[in-house]
């Protein structure tokens, strides 16, 4: 398809008013479960008993790619629950919208309120438009590449703009961290050891960064959305999927934060369709103009992954 | 003080409006800390490098204990800047309030929105009101003895009220834990080898309970709060302190929620000055009359225990 065919103005404004539309969905099907709690059947699984997935996972999926297949019947599409059904899984330069239609399905289960619908969407490979929102506190993150990103539609992130805050080491950080569902004793046993050296003080535990502290609030775009605010300072995950971060990488890169490859590399477009993810969020130029801010960011990166030194192993 | 001069729906109605209008300090701190991001000091710090504390905390704290001491001015305040700043911490069958005027502190300092101003309240040592309000997110919990637990004065808790979800085991929970402020290798060790049997297969981990999963929301009261709710299935903590878990033990046990004492034994009131807390939200009778929800609550509370079992020794 050529670029001319493509308005991104328009995508933008049909990718918010679908994920709004999605969230009127996932209210009214977690009202259904949660009715119904004390005779509730239990959730069904997919690749072990803790990787959840509920009918409203799949009837908002079916629901967010009609929809597109309406507009945009041209456009590829990759989802979480079509993935799940056997759909293949192949980033290209076409238009392509990604989505995972609920993230935080554990959450979404438990009926605890970090839940939010991701719809990502690519062209030419890189993500240039992203929307993810929370309907159960009603916060809509969004970005288009070169336009802002913005919470609510209104406010511009970070929360903190103009002036993000500076970051003097990965020591006064809050990083976002999760458990995840591959709970091998390999993937465990790295992310707990990894944890207790950010965790702790270095006097004591080799390594040992004693960062401010972890938070692990269970969807990876809503880490990816407290990063684009400022809220989090940076986001590692392993393990997760293009769906979690498509939406979440564009909001995060417009806000001024930086992501990264595998190991701290340099990004590129196909990281997408990786399982290792990095971002950092936007932090300020130095006032005396020894540091840019992605200097920062890449100082950051570093420190951190010098912590994290046994996952690219 | 004799009873009949402690008015408690007066005192639960006091504390109300006093969390709001904490919540409103509490948000014009934040506005004021983030207006100057880029050239933000550092906060302050009291027992280490993480354990920190803002002029905000301050202020806040002095303006509860002011109010408190205009309208009962013989009752007793126990509250942590005021612990910090030398004041004695005992508990007594007086009249006692109990206040945390930030809890998340890291959060606040971060501008993460999980920051609740927790207000307990104990007669003859029972914590007879809780109110936790959390000014950015607008969520007041709040419960007084015998009179039910709600959420902004109007929805009872927990949510599924009257009918609290079943819990078959604690490999179906979503589990409150913390990293906390005490970053000594005995402790951060402990954490971390725990919560990985929490979160890990126990076909390839010892002692692993692959439960749904962990959080880390930052927030003593508020994981009390979501364990109200019944939005987390439960919540353990060690190392915070009474002004932490003060009120939400309080609405917790409103609930239909159990609080228990070091190791899951049963609680006690001098339990609340300790260090060990442990809590388990509402759940179902079984349909068959086979268990209770409070057995179903000891049921898994023995679980958690059995997979924590490092902790007392």
């Amino acid at each position: 398809m050529p670029a001319a065919d493509v308005n991104l103005d328009e995508v933008y404004a049909f990718a918010i008013n679908l994920a709004r539309e999605a969230g009127k969905r996932i209210l009214e099907g977690s009202a259904k479960r949660h009715q119904t709690a004390a005779t509730l059947d239990n959730p069904n699984t997919k690749k072990n008993r803790v990787d959840l997935v509920t009918e409203t996972d799949q009837a908002v999926e079916a629901y967010i790619k009609d929809s597109i297949a309406q507009t945009y019947p041209d456009f590829c599409f990759i989802g979480e629950e079509s993935y799940a059904g056997g759909e293949r899984v192949e980033l290209t330069d076409e238009p392509t919208f990604i989505v995972d239609p609920i993230d935080g399905t554990t959450n979404f289960v438990h009926g605890l309120d970090f839940v939010c619908c991701s719809i990502g969407f690519t062209y030419k490979q890189e993500p240039v438009i992203g929307v993810i929102y929370n309907p159960f506190l009603d916060k809509l993150y969004s970005a288009q590449q070169g336009k802002g990103a913005f919470l609510n539609e209104s406010t511009r992130l970070p929360l903190t703009h103009p002036n993000p805050a500076p970051l003097a080491s990965l020591g006064d950080a809050v990083i976002g961290v999760e458990w995840g569902s591959d709970r091998s004793k390999a993937i465990i046993e790295k992310k707990g050891k990894m944890y207790m050296r950010l965790a702790g003080d270095g006097k004591e535990i080799e390594g040992g960064v004693m960062a401010h502290s972890l938070r692990s609030i269970g969807s990876a775009a809503l880490n990816y959305s407290y990063v684009a605010a400022g809220q989090l300072d940076l986001y590692f995950e392993i393990g997760c999927w293009s769906w979690d971060v498509c939406a979440g990488t564009g909001i995060a890169r417009e806000a001024g934060g930086k992501v990264y490859g595998r190991g701290g590399k340099p990004w590129s477009p196909q990281d997408l369709m990786g399982h290792h993810f990095f971002v950092v969020r936007a932090i300020a130029d130095a006032p005396d103009g020894s540091e840019t801010g992605e200097q920062a960011q890449d100082r950051i990166a570093k420190e951190f992954f010098a912590a994290a030194e046994d996952w690219d192993v």
